[in-house]
């Protein structure tokens, strides 16, 4: 018998066929509103509110690096991603489960650090960390974290709620994680190399890194948006849609166009992206665009409204409109700054198999 | 500045810690009932109803080996050890998020084999397998799961709850699921010798089972005891305490004492042992138990019952009564059949970092 590895199929051709064989167990269950498929599964809690649920799986030497991520770091992140796939369903976080696997000679005080990170971004999250389990693993860190937030039934935005003529927005500014994660390995790099010609250590080696701060910043301690969530419960703003921007803005939109079956319109004039992701892509002699486009691990929410929306958000100032929804046949298109449409199935995002 | 490793401070050495680094965030919470050092989180759920969680994390080479677990299995007992988490709450379970890191090289047919498995687990506990998450690993498998369950705030059974004069009691038979490992481990044994021997591939060098298949199938498949919890809900008997034996009857039983600050005593002759595991032991010169008591992975509930409960449970052909709680002072004590005392602090559970 050939056995077909997972690189073959892809990271979204595994999950179809997860789906597929977890479906009969949802079926019977009662109050399930959304199996997997979206950032988060739905279920109903009472009678007015759904409660929501994800799961994030880290990996060293996969997701994070400690030799360029610091563990107090680490566990803020691990946090912050799992919040923002509650804020992408419109709903704010409650609980959280954290389970480790970690080599038993990893030292006390590194997991002190990373939990201490954790307790610090759940704290301004307002997320209480119930539980979780330990356990040793026979190669590298690996840490999951399971999310459980709630919201209203009217609240819910699910990824398949976008039609012609909504708004495409997005939050923040892109690019930031991207341009972060260049300039962190080529540090690394730096100091590898330094080490593998044996030379003594020399903190003078290390580049000053005061001019990435911001990107850098993106990149290891990424912030959820629940201080959007906030904004549209208080002005009773339900994006038809919406997803967090973890495998950049093409594929994320991707999701939503698929889910929903509409297309996309996008305005490259009017992705923001963060200044100095420019600074370092043009370093690099790459193009910010890419990293906004294709990058992924920006966690600022991509989202869809209705236009009679637009007075609600024109005047917050970290909300964007992008583009617009369109009918299915129009496919996914970006007009370019000199006035050229491309065809956004040809920008990959981040895939883990392949 | 010199570090600790974990395994200094062993498994439960570090949960205290997290515990203490987490409690901040619980304070502020609205609805924790039961953070860190339950079975399951407990919060609540609605004015009359409490929602448990638990999370479970098994790695590869560390809680399972591929080469005698089938993937079918793996997948049906990773559902069970965490719906065991639930039914140790006096909780029935609900819904269900898996996530998996894996190689790039792992089979599809793999992956499948194993979600088959634990959607039909899911099937048979009435589970909803919702949602998840899947990722590359550098090395090996490692999987996550988390269940979540429900029950009435009359219902819920912590570990917390025992008081002098309670009856100890666990449900089905003890020790099979540590014989049949010794049995898988010695297989293993064999077939490597003769793979490191470079001999052909031989099927009759493979021991014939048959006479091991319950141990092994204890091993492999262990059940979560929802079947107990539902005869529980329907005769309105709640445990005054209650844990699921994971570690070995000797250690779970311990955290009981030590979260009730009671004492107990147990008398060997009731201790209910599989009878392979007999067979098995004696094979092996050694004593069945020490299975029962330290071996774990039995996936039995041990709880305690208000002596007025004593008439609802004789009846049942599947729960024994093994002895009393005591007060603190008299510590925990297991009368042998010679009717010595012995004392149970001797007896050491698995303890994942030493």
């Amino acid at each position: 018998m050939s056995l077909k590895p997972i690189a073959d199929i892809g990271e979204f051709g595994l999950i179809e066929k997860i789906a597929a064989i977890c479906a009969p167990t949802i079926k019977p269950a009662s109050g399930v509103v959304e199996g997997i498929g979206d950032d988060c599964a739905v279920y109903e809690h009472s009678p007015s509110s759904v409660q929501v649920a994800t799961t994030d799986i880290l990996a060293e030497h996969q997701h994070f690096d400690l030799l360029t991520t610091p563990p107090h770091h680490l566990g803020s992140k691990a946090i912050s991603v799992n919040v923002s796939d509650i804020c992408a369903m419109n709903a704010l976080p409650r609980y959280a489960l954290i389970s480790i696997a970690m080599p038993q000679n990893t030292p006390v005080e590194m997991v002190e650090s990373l939990y201490n990170g954790m307790a610090h971004a759940a704290k301004l999250y307002g997320t209480a960390l119930v539980g979780g389990d330990t356990s040793s693993s026979a190669a590298g860190i690996v840490i999951s974290v399971t999310l459980i937030g709630e919201t209203s039934k009217e609240n819910l935005a699910l990824r398949s709620g976008a039609s012609p003529g909504d708004l495409i927005c997005v939050t923040g500014a892109l690019g930031g994680a991207a341009a972060g994660l260049k300039v962190l390995l080529r540090e690394k790099r730096i100091m590898m190399d330094h080490v593998q010609n044996g030379e003594p250590y020399n903190r003078d080696i290390m580049n000053n890194l005061e001019e990435y701060t911001e990107a850098i910043q993106h990149q290891l301690l990424p912030s959820a948006r629940v201080d959007i969530i906030e904004f549209f419960h208080k002005h009773q703003i339900v994006p038809t849609s919406m997803i967090d921007i973890s495998d950049g803005l093409s594929s994320d939109l991707r999701h939503i166009c698929q889910q929903s079956m509409v297309g996309a319109r996008i305005e490259e004039g009017r992705i923001p992206i963060l200044s100095q992701a420019r600074h370092i892509a043009d370093e690099f002699q790459e193009d910010a665009l890419d990293y906004a486009l294709g990058g992924g691990e920006d966690y600022q929410l991509l989202f869809t409204l209705k236009p009679d929306n637009f007075q609600a958000i024109v005047e917050h100032r970290d909300i964007t409109v992008i583009g617009k929804i369109t009918p299915k046949e129009e496919g996914m298109t970006l007009n370019d700054i000199y006035g050229m449409q491309i065809d956004m199935k040809e920008i990959r995002g981040f895939d883990h198999f392949t």
